[in-house]
Formats: structure tokens, C-alpha cells, sequence
């Protein structure tokens, strides 16, 4: 192959955009970061690697708090730029305990209004 | 509200990633980039408004192909760093014809998959 899918080079820092979706139910998990190295040991794991920007490091999901991701299958965009994540979700997505970090909606005037109910309380999980 | 949600400046450029979602379906359409003004316009129009990066525009979906995407609501992540756009998908989200622009599943050797069939000729959409 002469291209790479994805191009990790078109991203900024080296950095794609990707996205987790539970493969059962639809519903978008989370949006974390990847390099060509958490690709890499998603892809040989069999389970969610992002890298964290926070910590500059790799970040195996769930190597805290147990809520793993098991991937169904990856995805790529035509642009080969960014990634879809199918997987199989352990416990809650959103370090706030919440089964997706997408628990806010957006009214118009700027406001939110939290429309899901909280799975875990987060200080069960996180020390 | 002193807090701006989500967070634009959090963005690299003042842009975030934006994840298009079929409210129905529950399918990933696809994932672009929103700064302030694409989102206050799609939250004033009811349209989907993202920024084009290789155009230095606001980027009104389906400006061209009239595959436009009618807003049903708009998420916003716990980090206030990621934007999920809940619609309803006219035609083909992906410039190249097929209903969602993650028509590849990658496989563990580096290789792709075309999984979707093309709904429409991009040749008869874009001129």
C-alpha cells in the first residue's frame, strides 16, 4: 500500500479525531484522540487505546475504572482523517459516570439540559 | 453563564470536532469541524453549519449537493470539547456518494472494506 488509512500525518500533532459508538445500541460514547500507535494496540488488543493529550501518553480506556471498550469493528472516513470505533461497552463511557460523555443537550439560547440519568457514581470508580 | 459550552477555545484554531449522527437510524454520518459562528448558525437556522478547514469558510451542508441536514438536537460532551449533531440526513452525507462518509472498515492487517453500497452518483450531485 502507498497510502496509509488512516493518515495519522493529517492530523494536527499526529492526532485523529475518533469516535466510540456502541455497536448494540447506536448511541455515541465519547470523541478521544488517537496516534498511530494507539491504533496500532486497538487494533492488536482488541480493545479502545486513545492518547490522551492530558497526560502526553497512551490511554488504555477503562485501565482505571474497568469500563473497557471492546472493539466490534473500526472505521474509516473517506477523507481517511478521521475514525469510528464500533465497540461493546463495559459499565460507563464517561469518566462522570454517565454511559455517554454526550449527557448535555444544547438549547438555543446557550443553556443544557442533562438528558441522561447517571449509570455509576464516579467516586465508586475513579480514587 | 460565565462558562461557555461547548468551548471553543479549547479548540485547536477555535474549531471543534463535530459528529453528525442519523437521529433515526442512530447511524454516524460523519465527523467535521464547527467554531462559534458554524454552531450559532446552526442552532439559528436549523441547519447543519460546520467550517471547512481546506476552505476557510463556513461550510452549509449540502450547499451544493442539497443533502442537507435538518438539526433534531445538539449534544455537547462532558469536557464541553466535542459537538454531536443529532439530524435528519437528506440524500448522502458523504461527498462520495454513500450515505455515511465511514464506508471502510479497516482490517487488522492495514487493509479497508467498502461495507456500504454508494446511494447516489457523485458525478450527478457535484459538477
Amino acid at each position: 500500500m502507498s497510502e496509509q488509512i488512516p493518515d495519522f500525518e493529517a492530523g494536527t500533532g499526529g492526532l485523529l479525531p475518533a469516535i466510540a459508538q456502541d455497536a448494540q445500541s447506536g448511541q455515541v460514547l465519547m470523541m478521544a484522540w488517537m496516534n498511530r500507535e494507539a491504533l496500532d494496540e486497538t487494533l492488536s488488543s482488541g480493545y479502545a487505546v486513545y492518547y490522551s493529550r492530558s497526560r502526553g501518553r497512551l490511554w488504555r480506556k477503562g485501565e482505571e475504572s474497568g469500563h473497557r471498550q471492546k472493539i466490534v469493528d473500526v472505521r474509516v472516513d473517506c477523507d481517511a482523517d478521521a475514525i469510528l470505533l464500533r465497540v461493546e461497552q463495559v459499565g460507563a463511557a464517561c469518566h462522570e459516570g454517565y454511559v455517554s460523555c454526550f449527557f448535555r443537550q444544547l438549547q438555543n439560547d446557550g443553556s443544557t439540559d442533562t438528558i441522561l440519568k447517571r449509570l455509576v457514581d464516579p467516586k465508586s470508580v475513579y480514587k
